[in-house]
């Protein structure tokens, strides 16, 4: 309402920024919030979905549980890895964008913007190199968060990887 | 609450299933009641997604078609094709699985029971043989539903096959 106000809880919001590692059994998800200084890590932490399951009920569990986070946080922006091939294993990349599914559904039906990047843009943005090993983004990730050791389990690093992508570029278009 | 009551409206759409064709660009439907002389056509449609929106919005909106269909007619089973493997296109296997999820998403926020057939299993039901080819298979659609031509378009015809797949499979259990 008054644009002076620095700190509405709409501004607050509108800088936070979710960052999702899908996957059928576990989807990383991390949530910043633009500091003065750099990016903070509010939350960071993993879906589970109850092994057993049919697919249907699993998507529910990832879609669900991501929509909680959407819900408590009200990011602006949810940022997700793009992909574009089965690699070695299609049968768990067709997993995979299963749950992808689900959670650009349970996003998009609770009005968040999505973004994309593929994993050479997250390589890029955060090592320089759009061929980096994921122990040198890993550590990219420790460093941009002044971490002691490396972000853990690999999917809440996962996740806040594709999030310090968005900053960064959504920076420069500034 | 009257057990004896032949067509109470909840006895009505205990015997209704849907069968479902899943596409991120157009995904059929198929919506049938048990007949007492075979399953009736209640309505064949496709949800579309519009061309230019992004992959979040276009799972949005197939996801909530069907959603859409689910809560008008209170089917009690929705039946979807198993997809193990991403054939000659993995990226088109790739964003149909989105679909996919977003599919199995509603449905299972919409509490109704969801199972799976492989193509084989509707192949064999319906025409004798696990190898019969497209052709065949809605052939025996048109044939099982008394119609003068073949239904169309495709996709309805693969989601009454899915449909009409679980109406002889669960009619061979009981």
């Amino acid at each position: 309402m008054n644009p002076v106000t620095p700190k509405s809880p709409d501004a607050e919001s509108r800088s936070r920024y979710l960052g999702v590692d899908p996957g059928l059994n576990r989807t990383g998800y991390a949530v910043f919030e633009r500091g003065r200084t750099g990016p903070i890590l509010l939350e960071g932490g993993v879906v589970r979905s109850t092994r057993g399951l049919t697919v249907a009920a699993r998507v529910l569990e990832i879609g669900q549980g991501i929509r909680e986070v959407v819900e408590q946080y009200r990011p602006a922006v949810m940022a997700i890895e793009q992909v574009f091939s089965t690699g070695q294993f299609p049968k768990s990349a067709l997993l995979m964008a299963h749950a992808r599914g689900a959670i650009l559904y349970a996003a998009a039906e609770a009005q968040i913007e999505i973004v994309h990047y593929t994993p050479r843009q997250i390589k890029r943005l955060l090592t320089g190199s759009g061929k980096a090993s994921k122990d040198q983004v890993q550590r990219a990730v420790q460093n941009e968060l002044h971490l002691r050791e490396v972000l853990e389990p690999n999917d809440v690093a996962d996740a806040a990887a594709v999030a310090l992508c968005h900053y960064y570029s959504s920076r420069v278009l500034q």
